[in-house]
């Protein structure tokens, strides 16, 4: 018995460790949203038209021009009683999505923004400007372009679930990388959190991000994707206002010799990279800007590492690294690389 | 001092309480969302084209054919460790708005949603099908005609916050009802908050609103505007998973005549109306429709209650009841009515 006490004593403490993670109860301060930043943008010349808005209720006459507001952004955000994060946290989303990507999981587990509420940070979920909650503006008149909708193979193949032509329209006959963290079973779920996106847009989505970067910050940033690009340049912008930025798979990157880059020293940087974009044409393409604009980031001074979870022996991470079916264990490694950084209490 | 003392208790003890309320910690077992419904569809025969993502990001091809995700809906849930309520409460909004309704105030206070969870409801905010966070799919092929954009015009006549001809795109030359209780002063705020509308998608919305009430009820509804007949028909379709249905001056509703109402029995109904309807054209009719099927309602044996503000004493309500300035009192008699139809445990 003696020998073996010590044990049950661990698997008994792992096993309430586990129980009071999924148990532990969030004490919340505030839960609320805001909208950030946008214009006026007027119309005129439009013909009027007779409309009904529900069944049973009598049509009216429409006049499409007048004053519209554009361009704005929203911000979701808990606050916990005691927060043991020295900052607030913005989670950032990528193209075609919206901060749906940090409150659910496509199998229906809990997403990063609950994660981090757990982890002690206050979180503000944000949808960039024509995504989401943002809302989003005639087009042509205010966003120049079309919209771009996904496509399921388009998710399923730039999302790298699975390799170029595995994507089948009978999900049971789609082929995943064998090894994909990716809960792929639940593919169809994930593309309903999918959202249109206009191409034109950048200079009003980063004026809108940078607004919130003045008003609701300091914060550390946790961004991904299409979002990578506009937190680089939040923290370029107010550098006094950005205290940390974990970019997940970042698809675009500032100009380093546009920029004075030296203004981010005392600002960490984290990179993180899920696994198959050897194998990817695209995808190889794509890190290697970041890689550049982060080695043009050490070379000034600043603090700016990499995570390539495969080549730590995280194996089969897709571009969704926050919904894999291992994200809360890159979560942990984020967390841990927060706190190493000095950004906890 | 023996006169005084219990005077200054009693200033002391209200002083507490007025803290309390405001420092009150909701304790949250779980946060998150979901996506519910929705079908796919096919688009076929359109030309390739060549896109750039982000700035930096390479080139790449884009297919728009191809199989999509649409008319899906969007569920956001808050749940707490100890609800006082016997079932969850759904926010279900108004035409061209979202969610954002039942999270903030355009002056920034605390939106119903946190008011129903310190009330001790689990809570549910909704984003009805191509509203918000539920995404939008291409028009025409997916939503007939097009959509419609919301003036500033528009929402300050046909939300009530002053008379026809009143508002000025100077915010300060606006001319509000003098009694008003809309934070005019945060206009502009508010206005953020809409998003473009199809007026070809009823159907579309009232079944993914079925499917959540088969999937994520039994519920109690508070709903406004055109959420109103979505939620008197989840009630009809589902009457075992619908509890209560408040309807915030609800502007549709379903042909009595072609409904058994006798459904609805043991589902009691309250019908909020704010001020300033009798002096508006549209409004005077609009409410017509509901108070007909509340009466419809009554005649079958349903318990169909009408709570209007000014008839009551509480005078100058807006359309937009939730944010105006002492939306907390009605949120509050909401909260009584509930309690005295036996919702709270």
């Amino acid at each position: 018995m003696k020998k073996i006490t010590p044990i049950l004593l661990l698997i008994g403490l792992a096993a309430l460790s586990a129980g009071c993670a999924q148990q532990e109860v969030l004490q919340v301060k505030d839960i609320g949203s805001k909208h950030v930043g946008g214009r006026a943008f007027v119309i005129e010349g439009m013909a009027e038209k007779e409309i009904t808005f529900s069944p049973g209720s009598p049509p009216m006459k429409l006049n499409p021009n007048g004053e519209f507001a554009v361009e704005q952004m929203y911000l979701q955000y808990v606050r916990l009683a005691a927060p043991k994060a020295k900052y607030p946290m913005l989670l950032m989303h990528g193209g075609g999505l919206t901060g749906v990507t940090w409150e659910t999981k496509p199998d229906g587990q809990a997403g990063w923004q609950a994660y981090f509420l757990r982890a002690g940070h206050d979180v503000m979920v944000s949808d960039a400007v024509e995504r989401g909650r943002a809302s989003w503006a005639r087009s042509p008149e205010v966003f120049k372009g079309e919209p771009v909708f996904r496509t399921k193979k388009e998710g399923w193949e730039l999302f790298r679930f699975g390799p170029a032509g595995s994507w089948n329209a009978n999900p049971s006959q789609s082929k995943s990388y064998p090894d994909t963290q990716f809960p792929v079973a639940h593919f169809e779920q994930f593309m309903k959190q999918g959202v249109p996106r206009w191409l034109t847009t950048d200079v009003a989505v980063q004026k809108a991000y940078n607004t919130l970067a003045q008003s609701e910050c300091p914060c550390v940033i946790v961004t991904h994707s299409q979002g990578g690009n506009f937190a680089f340049n939040m923290a370029l912008a107010y550098p006094e206002k950005i205290k940390a930025v974990v970019a997940l798979e970042p698809s675009g990157f500032p100009d380093p010799d546009k920029n004075d880059l030296s203004r981010l020293r005392g600002i960490p940087h984290l990179f993180v990279w899920g696994d198959h974009i050897a194998d990817h044409a695209l995808w190889s393409r794509i890190r290697s800007g970041p890689e550049k604009y982060r080695n043009a980031l050490v070379k000034v001074g600043v603090k700016a590492e990499t995570l390539d979870l495969p080549a730590r022996g995280m194996k089969g991470n897709s571009h969704m690294l926050m919904m894999d079916r291992n994200s809360d264990e890159i979560a942990a490694l984020v967390q841990q690389w927060l706190s190493a950084n000095g950004l906890m209490k």
